[in-house]
């Protein structure tokens, strides 16, 4: 009998992996950090000893989620205002409000909460856009989270920078100093085709090139963005970040809603990833990205949430279900994104997108532990006869137990483990009483 | 002090009542079944006297939600058969899997199961459409759930009755059972115009007229229905049923997605109330109802599950945040079908679909005391600026914490006070086994 440090069990373990059929009954051993086996309970129960055993009876083991677009500090701003357009959501209450708050402080709380939340939600990697990155990658990290942390840039001044020059220094100051990070993966984000120039544009790549990390931008979200570049530049966002050179498959481009067929190509071509967030998408009238054509064509679609003030929750679960409805009925075809595949854009290619198949995304030997155990002994989930349907059209996020992340467990029996979310909710408070006005 | 049974309290008390604001650290007083008091915490508190307190700090108290249509013993075909096309789903699947299990036994026990989804989701009243209508009546009742019942009418033969004369025979007989009945309202439920003659609509038609019933048809869903309908009649399915003098306020028509400006008109005009089943249409691929057109009109549009076969689950807040989100984009405008607007859906307007706007659907003094209460604190609560938009975008049915029907408190603290819900998981899970030729 080998030590181990957990042993993770459930009725059906779901790899996620390619060609693998869910495993009944099954479990996997999880020692330093890693997956390090992969059987039928009753096997790896007769090879390892673990010191806690995670799961068991009436549960499902699946990846841990992948979040692929948010922008996770925002969570403060859940809410402070709906059921608008984009640009005035934008223009009148969202950048006043970040330009009057936004700081170290309110995004390393910010940042906290969100991680709460998504952790319980059975996300375990999430790919950020925000400022004050450092703030975000301290909170993340102590949280025990994986993410991806875009240092954001922009041509106009905010509370974090001056102009492009400025957030570009800060943001390559902030990749030194994560780079090598087991958790943090720093990398570099230029807003959107609206908010940066093309030369911006090019200097953020050279920055990615010079360190080998990500890139995250906006892309062609709304229908004006669009028409914008289309009057200033003669060409449309993707087309314009094409012949920069921009598009590669180290960029994972949130929205992409408002593409052509020609456009789908290209990012295909150029293996960008692209971060689905349906969610978003549509409480903001955006419109609806032409999904089932860029899978069609190969493109990496994961999914994302996008910020907490736009969608107003970081819930891949829920956006699991939008996808895989939606699509249907915008292409026609019930047999659209089925079950399987929605969880995949949510696991396997969220990770993918973010350059980081051979870490997470799946439950495969040598990979690092990023596991979620779901209960299935709830009404709303029973009876079944697809694990996958399951997930997928029945099960919510709230239906997950127990959260592993490189190999630590945050949350077991829908208890944060290390962390007072109580505390964190309670600060969260205290910031929405002083942003709404109300001390 | 006066003695009550209950009083029910939170941060924020939404009445749904029209013209009324959210009342801050309020409270409910419920005696006797019904609501007899409404104000603030502090004030009940000291003219009431209650056997038990429910709610508190840190929730919210919303009029119970209305499902205006459901099939809910169909919950045990919850998921077995997905990702397909409505009639090959119905015709390959539903209908046999129907024709083999379908008796009084069956729908007793996934009835009961279904009423546990749906309290435990916050629902207090739901529009069914079935067979064996006794069955499902005592199963509900014994659950404490309000139902409106419809007895399933076809014109073909199935497990529950020969022809459309029996059907209709079965369903004069049931009426007549629980007619007066203080939870259940039995009604007559014509399928849907492609599976019941005109003949068969009025038949359907006198007897709910003779007894005061409602009626409930699917109407519309596709768009292979409405060409069936034109090549067969020469009109719509919405034109027939009003040439025939079908539609007027007793009638729930499901679906309605397929239907046109003129047709809109009609639905307007007769005071025919519209279930819009978005999760349901969304994943068969049917298509999206013009829900923002019927709402401009003046259509009362409830929501509805439809049923978890085809759903998958049977929650009223997820179709509140479906069709808030996706309404939004289909008519490009974000300020469509606003928080409230959605939450009226589910629960005022749900109430005056089924005619029982009088019982239920808002917390008012005298109405019968159908009560949710929720908890905001959880991080994915935290923070909020609008309490509506908090329950639209944010909230799960996972938050309800206590639910209420008829001022008897069946749910609190999250747990069934008077049903064991694993007997009724482990029948589901018995029958599953045999629907699924695994035992």
């Amino acid at each position: 009998m080998r030590d181990v440090d957990y042993v993770v069990s459930g009725d059906y373990v779901l790899t996620m992996a390619e060609g693998v059929p869910p495993l009944r009954n099954g479990a996997v051993a999880v020692s330093g950090g890693k997956i390090i086996d992969i059987g039928e309970v009753s096997a790896l129960s007769s090879l390892y000893n673990a010191k806690k055993r995670v799961g068991g009876g009436g549960k499902v083991v699946l990846p841990g989620l992948v979040n692929a677009h948010t922008h996770a500090a925002m969570v403060y701003f859940r809410g402070i205002a709906d059921d608008l357009p984009l640009r005035q959501w934008l223009q009148e209450h969202i950048w006043p409000a970040e330009g009057k708050w936004l700081n170290d402080e309110f995004v390393y709380d910010a940042t906290e909460l969100a991680c709460c939340e998504m952790l319980k939600a059975g996300v375990t990697t999430f790919n950020d856009m925000y400022f004050f990155g450092g703030s975000s990658a301290r909170a993340s990290k102590k949280m025990g989270m994986r993410a991806v942390l875009g240092a954001g840039v922009l041509d106009f001044p905010t509370a974090a920078a001056r102009n492009a020059d400025e957030y570009i220094e800060k943001a390559e100051q902030f990749i030194k100093d994560w780079l090598g990070d087991e958790l943090i993966t720093p990398s570099i984000a230029p807003h959107a085709p609206y908010t940066c120039s093309p030369d911006t544009y090019k200097k953020t790549k050279l920055v990615a090139e010079r360190y080998g990390v990500p890139l995250h931008t906006h892309l062609s979200e709304t229908q004006f963005e669009v028409s914008e570049a289309k009057k200033k530049y003669g060409k449309s966002p993707v087309e314009l970040l094409d012949d920069i050179g921009f598009l590669d498959k180290t960029v994972v481009a949130a929205h992409c809603v408002w593409v052509s067929d020609n456009e789908i190509e290209i990012l295909a071509r150029t293996g960008t990833g692209v971060a689905h967030c349906i969610e978003s998408n549509l409480k903001l009238a955006s419109g609806i990205a032409p999904v089932v054509p860029m899978l069609k064509k190969g493109v990496a679609v994961a999914l994302g949430t996008d910020g907490a003030a736009s969608n107003n929750d970081l819930d891949i679960f829920s956006e699991m279900s939008f996808s895989a409805r939606v699509h249907k009925a915008v292409s026609g075809d019930p047999t659209a994104i089925n079950a399987f595949s929605a969880l995949s854009m949510a696991t396997s290619t969220g990770a993918r997108v973010l350059g980081m198949q051979d870490k997470t995304g799946t439950i495969e030997i040598g990979k690092s532990a990023d596991i979620v155990v779901a209960d299935l002994d709830k009404p709303h989930l029973t009876p079944f006869y697809d694990i996958y349907s399951l997930i997928v059209y029945s099960m919510k996020s709230s239906d997950v137990e127990s959260v592993m992340v490189n190999g630590k467990l945050l949350i077991d029996g829908g208890k944060y483990l290390h962390k007072d979310s109580h505390a964190i909710m309670d600060k969260a408070r205290w910031w929405k009483n002083k942003i709404a006005g109300e001390v």
